[in-house]
């Protein structure tokens, strides 16, 4: 049985770009398989009592954010991070494109590309333009009927249950990973921990 | 000049825990100075609109940062980590004697005392004979003199005006270290980095 870790992000998330830029290698030199889940944090959030995100709630726990990911992105060899404006970035149709281009075995370089207009290059990933580049830049096929096909409704409720899962596992946050045995980990600096805690329940079932 | 690191702490706080237990070890080995700052949350707290520890007024967090913790303090070699009760503990004592310890050059070890009496043995530090038994541990001397200096105005204004201060500074939670031009860390998984940052001004310097 491969070792499969969850990572549980909402495309607008900041934390979550850090990790999406590196979970595969990490992941693939300790053989765990990685499971991208997108989500919306918008419903979790507002389960917390927040209409946005909490670093615009807390504008001080805001402005060490990006200070914060500054120096992580510089420390990592990533491009200057950017805030996007607005922040958060309207994700849900980013969201609901990662769950098509997971049909597809391409939702890492998808959401790779995602992260990258997003934090680097300060895009609107909300704008269709935007999200056909980042499908043609991870070799999905057929991008426009990829495009048309995330307003179906089938894709909005799968979308809804996938966000209704995550409350449901107590995901309050992202990047949130989540073990085989449902162990949780939140935020990028706790994802060598749970790639350790993945591969140590191997050893421990074998 | 000798690179000097803040370290701004709540007697109270779980994560200021994890730190006190391993700043000195750590910032020795790369001849930093640590100086411990004491402070209060509560008025932190207060300015951010909540009444007690964002752990209690978020609860899905809150049992999150138990586990976090548990499986920090089992990586570490520290004691099973337990939840005091109240919690936070009322920490206004601890954090003025604190001061006072600091004049002694042993606030480390009393802090160390206070934050395992807290989190690994489940003691309510609000208690005089709780902080008798830290001050001792400590090595303070004339300890009773000392619990009775607490509650003198000019502790607790020296007390009001640190957290003051830490508010200024921009602190908005714990554990927080700034190093000597400023630059702020938040959180125990940051102490590395802002052990670096202090190192990398040295040598800018030099």
């Amino acid at each position: 049985m491969p070792a499969i870790l969850q990572f549980w992000f909402d495309p607008a998330s900041t934390y979550a770009y850090l990790s999406a830029m590196r979970i595969e290698a990490l992941a693939a030199r300790r053989a765990v398989e990685v499971e991208w889940r997108p989500f919306l944090l918008g419903p979790i959030f507002r389960a917390q009592g927040w209409d946005t995100s909490p670093f615009n709630v807390y504008p001080a726990k805001g402005r060490y954010m990006v200070r914060d990911i500054e120096r992580i992105a510089a420390a990592r060899g990533l491009p200057p991070f950017r805030l996007p404006d607005p922040f958060p970035a309207r994700s849900i149709k980013a969201a609901r494109l990662a769950l098509l281009a997971a049909d597809q075995e391409c939702i890492a370089p998808f959401m790779r590309a995602v992260f990258q207009k997003a934090f680097a290059d300060g895009r609107d990933i909300s704008d269709d333009d935007v999200l056909r580049e980042c499908l043609r830049a991870a070799g999905v096929p057929e991008v426009d009927a990829i495009i048309a096909a995330a307003d179906e409704t089938a894709v909005k409720k799968r979308l809804r249950r996938e966000t209704e899962q995550a409350l449901r596992l107590g995901v309050f946050g992202a990047p949130t990973f989540i073990a085989p045995d449902g162990e949780l980990f939140w935020g990028d600096d706790r994802l060598e921990q749970a790639i350790d805690w993945t591969i140590a329940l191997r050893h421990r079932r074998a």
